[in-house]
């Protein structure tokens, strides 16, 4: 680690990739590997969250800690490292790196029983955490532009099977609704719950604007932080949001929609199933609050600065 | 390669606790490793097959390895071995391993899309496999007395979300039914749909006898093939089946239930929620049907012998 260490702010780091914390090591993202036989994988028996760092800042740290170890918690596994101690890791993961803008996912396995059981209370739980250069859900021209969405009839896992508060690994359905929406010219893809009403897409929650209203899915759907965040800033921008069941066709007759993510923040969307949302441009409220998000964010809002010198 | 050819058969094997095939070679199962940026395991995009080996033969080899290549199909995967060639790799993990009686495991994964792209169509799919001791979802002793289920309250995702035809590792439900099921003092679980009707439990589908008649849930159910087994060897004694919902409470009024996995066979249940079904005994159509099970199986029904011998 030491060499490494020495090169980290180099173009020559062998972490500019990616680093990787991995069974009390740290490697490049690229080498870092879980064993088959982990229940993360082969029962996606896992937790996970992802913090972005913005110009050397983690947005909300602390919120996306609670939440991991409320999801931790909720599925039963026991975190092997204290509030402190994940904090040191993703920070060091950063560190190594020397990414300025980052994806900083931290993960929770159920690890893997011993030899002859398939008991989850006997498997001891593993912990990995990485960062890697920030990642979007949509590139620059869709950003630009805006998205091009399609409303599936995919159905998103029901909080009766799997409780989506508790972030977890089960794309199945989003993955299976991505495929449709390519099949059907789209980019991306909402899911719909069993009353045919919007939940979701890979990666990200959905708001509606209209008439100066904003609305999301209240239920069924991961609470993001992201969306918590949107959440905040239309209070400060005296902007009326219900939290509610949202109709496809109240998106599709909408002024404007957009996503919210870690990996972007505000995205807007300027088509659904191919037709314009509004007149197909950018709204002022979308715009607004996106540039409310990251000039905030800038400013230091939620933040949480890296320390990138080398302590070795 | 060689050497651990050479001890193949030895106590000394490296192999004997398991052998794996991961990105072209063969290793011990415990070094088997896939990377974390592996969509199979951050978004458990991912399909799997298990089939057993039982005195040096598999069984149902073709047509394990045909569902396996449906279920690929089905989720857009693309596999990177023909038929003959994933029949040589699973030879050569049950052969390495020199095991008798084996647990044989393939599995497709998305893989990682380049940098910066959140697009599985843009990921070269990854194939791995192994072959591990023959694991029982029942120790001995729930084999001889029968196995204390819990029908939970939790839904099992339903195919309008992921369909459940095409293995998948989107265990959430079935995990988070299985503690359910520990905290009221059962040893595993069968969930419900969204109807409150039987589907399956983690590992296994689900069988009730009554009056000499016997049913499975027909929908929202992996397709076992031990499943399969079970309709076969019915008709063979004249036993009559239906395929339709079935709810817990026939189930709890049964005079005999029992599970079918590849990871055990048949498995008698003797109470359900704590209370005996029928009189808490093994019953006669269970046992019949077990015994019919392994008894053809060890005369070669639908097997395929493993070749042992040392070929390096």
């Amino acid at each position: 680690m030491t060499d490494a260490t020495a090169t980290a702010t180099t173009v020559t780091n062998p972490y500019a990739a990616g680093a990787a914390y991995i069974d009390g090591e740290y490697v490049p993202l690229a080498e870092a590997r879980i064993p088959i036989t982990d229940w993360g994988f082969i029962r996606s028996d896992v937790t996970y969250d992802v913090v972005h760092v913005w110009k050397g800042r983690f947005f909300r740290l602390e919120d996306h800690l609670e939440r991991f170890e409320r999801s931790a918690a909720g599925m039963r596994f026991t975190l092997p490292h204290s509030r402190a101690g994940q904090r040191e890791i993703l920070m060091e993961c950063v560190r190594l790196s020397g990414l300025r803008d980052a994806y900083v996912e931290m993960i929770c396995t159920r690890g893997t029983p011993p030899p002859g059981s398939r008991d989850p209370r006997q498997a001891r739980n593993r912990y990995f955490a990485f960062a890697a250069p920030f990642i979007w859900v949509a590139d620059e021209a869709q950003r630009m532009r805006g998205l091009h969405l399609v409303i599936s009839a995919v159905q998103r896992i029901p909080p009766e099977s799997v409780d989506p508060t508790l972030k977890n690994f089960h794309w199945g359905d989003l993955i299976r609704g991505l495929f449709d929406a390519y099949d059907r010219g789209g980019e991306t893809v909402a899911l719909v719950d069993g009353d045919g009403n919007l939940t979701e897409g890979p990666g990200f929650n959905i708001f509606v604007v209209k008439s100066g209203k904003v609305a999301t899915p209240h239920r069924g759907v991961l609470e993001g932080i992201t969306r918590r965040t949107v959440i905040e800033l239309c209070a400060e921008c005296g902007l009326p949001l219900d939290l509610r069941p949202v109709s496809p066709g109240e998106a599709r007759s909408a002024d404007e929609v957009f996503l919210s993510t870690t990996a972007g923040g505000l995205l807007p969307v300027t088509t659904i199933d191919g037709k314009p949302v509004g007149d197909g441009n950018l709204g002022p409220v979308t715009d607004r609050l996106r540039d409310l998000y990251w000039s905030k964010q800038e400013a230091g809002w939620h933040g949480t600065d890296v320390d990138y010198t080398d302590h070795a």
